[in-house]
């Protein structure tokens, strides 16, 4: 495939942007890649993996002559970034970013980049349990949703849309406060509860934890797999979504607890009818090809 | 293997009595096996598979002959299944069940057999979402647990042992009322959780739910597979371990409020501290090797 990019920085170089980095590399996207990290030893293996031409702690420095920079730190590092590369981005330069959270994230880099610079707001959903730059691979994307939230209808929205569907990525489109009430419920609030059942067994007597870790596998497993997800990044997401988390948070709380009073008592058809229901919604998944 | 029984009966034939009757067939630990079904149509097809030598909706005249009697339906049924056995099994016999919880069903049993029986609780700690005799596979055993909780030393339980071991499964044993609390924070309350989550999301809004099955790879998805599960199993589950289900809701429900409180409060350093803690219960799953 022809260049779609010249010169591709990532601003933070884990999961994610080294599985760009990855699949660009592997199938021509860009001439060159400049990778900024706050970490030297993430520098050093994205330049010894033949990743970055160039790696730098400097964001200034590191965004100077790309045409495109890809945002990939925890998302409450975006306006300290954004403003950090606001008088050396190059004019026509577009910026993107792979962040779990969108309405937040906009307000935060628009109001530092130079106007000049074309801001396209991006989050792949994808990812695993394990986090930076050794858990990256180039096949992350194929398959999977990008969602693209764009705030104007500028040219460098295709472009950016030409990118992950270069990746192996279905695209969509979506308003940023539309994105973040369903990333609410379909990764924010698992996650949430996730780390909370997870938490809860930490305080358990020692004797019923090492229980509890050997006779996982009867659902807990899953659990703990969500929970082992990075804990800035997911600490960022909560912070920066609150509003839709909270909601959708306040409907789960409401119909746990009215499954715990059909539990006390022993309302078994009430029990019946929610867990036939929710079978339905399996369904859909697979229907949907989500299911992998 | 010598045949660990000549006849084995199995009372219920969905996903784990048709494993195990596979795997018992494959590796000659029985001579005949006879089916107890309410359904036809699986009375049938375990015929037909060739699976069950005899099949029959009777429960006292399918337990007639056999020197191992195993309970496999959904747990709120055992009392009567262990009522209408009580005048035609035989004297020496075997009882097992597979339910996944121990000290309620060892009441309704107990009361109900003839004293010349032995009755030997087991929990295989195995499963799939899928349900049924057609979900069956005689490998669903092999290195996952199997919990007796016996009720005397009866010489029954060793033979029940090695059975499990037979079938693949590491053996542990443990008190009842003990096995219902470890079970009720690693699988039942996490299943009802996964439970509440999709029905969250069933009261959604129609457009945001399609967006939800379409975006679900982000944690969702892993919830509804397990809230995929079978309901009327389920649903005897709850009612049946019920003190040890709300004890450890009671708990969970306590975690996520602080969690609430600190997203509400913008506590990001509660946040970080629990997340960063999950992740060595992780580390500890992988280490009991208990992650596939």
């Amino acid at each position: 495939m022809a260049n779609l990019f010249t010169h591709v920085t990532f601003v933070g170089f884990g999961l994610i942007a080294s599985s760009m980095a990855r699949a660009m590399r592997e199938r021509g996207l860009c001439q060159r890649i400049s990778v900024v990290d706050n970490n030297p030893t993430v520098l050093e293996k994205a330049v010894a993996l033949g990743l970055a031409d160039t790696a730098t702690a400097d964001v200034a420095a590191g965004v100077r002559e790309a045409d495109i920079v890809i945002l990939a730190t925890p998302v409450r590092c975006f306006a300290a970034i954004a403003a950090a590369m606001r008088d050396s981005v190059a004019e026509g330069c577009i910026v993107s970013d792979v962040g779990s959270v969108k309405a937040r994230v906009i307000s935060d880099v628009q109001r530092h980049l130079p106007s000049h610079v074309a801001f396209v707001p991006a989050h792949p959903i994808a990812g695993t349990e394990h986090s930076g730059i050794d858990a990256g691979f180039s096949q992350l994307f194929e398959g999977r949703w990008c969602i693209l939230t764009p705030i104007d209808d500028s040219p460098a929205v295709a472009k950016v849309q030409a990118l992950w569907e270069a990746l192996g990525s279905n695209v969509a489109l979506m308003d940023a406060a539309h994105h973040d009430k369903v990333l609410a419920i379909t990764s924010h609030l698992p996650h949430l509860i996730a780390y909370t059942i997870v938490g809860t067994t930490v305080d358990l007597e020692t004797t019923l934890q090492s229980e509890v870790l050997k006779f996982s596998a009867g659902g807990f497993r899953d659990f703990t797999r969500i929970a082992a997800s990075d804990p800035v990044m997911w600490r960022d997401i909560f912070l920066t979504n609150k509003d839709a988390v909270l909601e959708m948070l306040g409907r789960f709380t409401e119909d746990l607890a009215a499954l715990q009073k059909a539990i006390r008592w022993e309302d078994g058809q009430a029990l019946e009818d929610l867990f036939t229901r929710t079978r339905a919604i399996r369904r859909g998944i697979i229907a949907e090809k989500q299911d992998n």
